[in-house]
């Protein structure tokens, strides 16, 4: 009898941004495996006497390796049980997720993915700022400061273009960087950007600022992660400061 | 006494796609005005005799213009009343959300944003796409196939580079023209891609296809909206296309 594992989006923090059905798909399993930034009142939603087991990755917090998540997941399907794997925001962003649909694929279990509210979205709420608007913001990109060090680091600055709104995830590092590679690419000094601590949090903190002070304002304001960056890169931006933007409307 | 604006994400439909948060405020609400895509089960979760509106913009639907949603926000806003008002998807992306912050803001209400799944996620959680994935897709994108008709149309050429995942919003009517820039641009025809009709409801529908074909399986499929296009275009076979890919782990 082949197990089935259930990848659930549990927001970004605070019990109240989880959706109904990630909550009663906890409810239900027979072992729960979460992360890091999973709140503990949406782990004690598991039913009575369920394992829950802590799988965090972090170099210095005790947390597990994503191999040995594997491994431990292998095994739990195939011994046939309910598999609820608590993922921080949404599962498929940032998350490892296809690395787990594969194991539970060879095992033969079902698999289930519920979508969260994304921490880039949330941020945008709790700081007022709508990431696409008419006329002036098309698109919006989620994106990291933060690449595997197997990997390449995004391209920043072919993302940030007239037109675009991007949050970037596990930023605060990088700051300085992604301040320097944007203003290179000639992204305007002036493009309003904000900091959101904690988004989605009864203790969220917004800091306003701009594209030429990002590292500056973080380190005046002390900003720690779990922390987005919003850049907004508005059209009548680019126009003011005379960047080519190609009249789209026009080129069909 | 001032009133108070809520703008809540409902999610992609489903009432069980509805954050916790969201449900307590819907209950909280003397005003409920709601859009065309938002379950019906969602407007039920308001309290027993509260005035429930139908808002959606919708050409041939009766739906109401946005110009008299403002101006009844603006009247309920100013005669004190705790207005919900529910949005499909997360407030912040495509729902014109900035008009009525800044009503509210007029008016000198308070306002409270309430994020949601987005339907980008949603499909991609329905159709197991992991929008990014180390080594291969360092950010995602949502973007729309459908730009109000004073603005320019995304710049999709430029959105969609090595390691992005682009989900196109409202895009069955842009399938041609979508597919047409992108290859254009030089994106390969093999680009995965998939339609995801109803995204995270009961009977949504997934169907893969890659970037060469899009139209035509749209047209085979007979996808009609609500549905989301999700286009990947993964490292990898930017490299096998031999396509410049700029080396960004030694760029800074």
């Amino acid at each position: 009898m082949p197990g089935k594992l259930v990848l659930i989006g549990c927001g970004p923090g605070g019990v109240d941004l989880l959706t109904i059905r990630a909550a009663r798909r906890i409810a239900q399993a027979d072992l729960v495996l979460y992360d890091r930034l999973v709140d503990p009142d949406v782990v004690a939603l598991a039913g009575e006497g369920v394992e829950c087991r802590y799988v965090g990755k972090g170099c210095s917090d005790g947390g597990v390796q994503q191999a040995d998540i594997n491994t431990r997941l292998r095994a739990a399907l195939l011994e046939g049980r309910f598999v609820a794997r608590l993922k921080s925001g949404d599962p498929m962003v940032f998350g490892r997720a296809a690395e787990e649909i594969a194991v539970a694929a060879e095992t033969g279990a079902a698999v289930e993915i519920i979508p969260g509210v994304t921490a880039g979205l949330a941020a945008a709420s709790d700081a007022l700022i709508t990431v696409t608007e008419r006329a002036e913001l098309q698109s919006f990109v989620m994106t990291t400061g933060r690449a595997a060090e197997s990997d390449a680091q995004p391209d920043w600055a072919s993302i940030v273009k007239p037109g675009v709104c991007a949050a970037f995830y596990m930023a605060v590092a990088q700051a300085w960087r992604i301040q320097s590679v944007l203003m290179k690419a000639g992204v305007p000094g002036n493009a309003p950007a904000d900091w959101i601590e904690r988004a989605g949090q009864a203790d969220v903190r917004t800091i306003p600022t701009r594209l030429d002070r990002l590292a500056l304002d973080a380190k005046t304001n002390t900003v720690t992660n779990p922390a987005i960056l919003l850049v907004r890169y508005p059209m009548s931006l680019a126009k003011a400061c005379d960047v080519d933007v190609p009249d789209l409307k026009r080129a069909f």
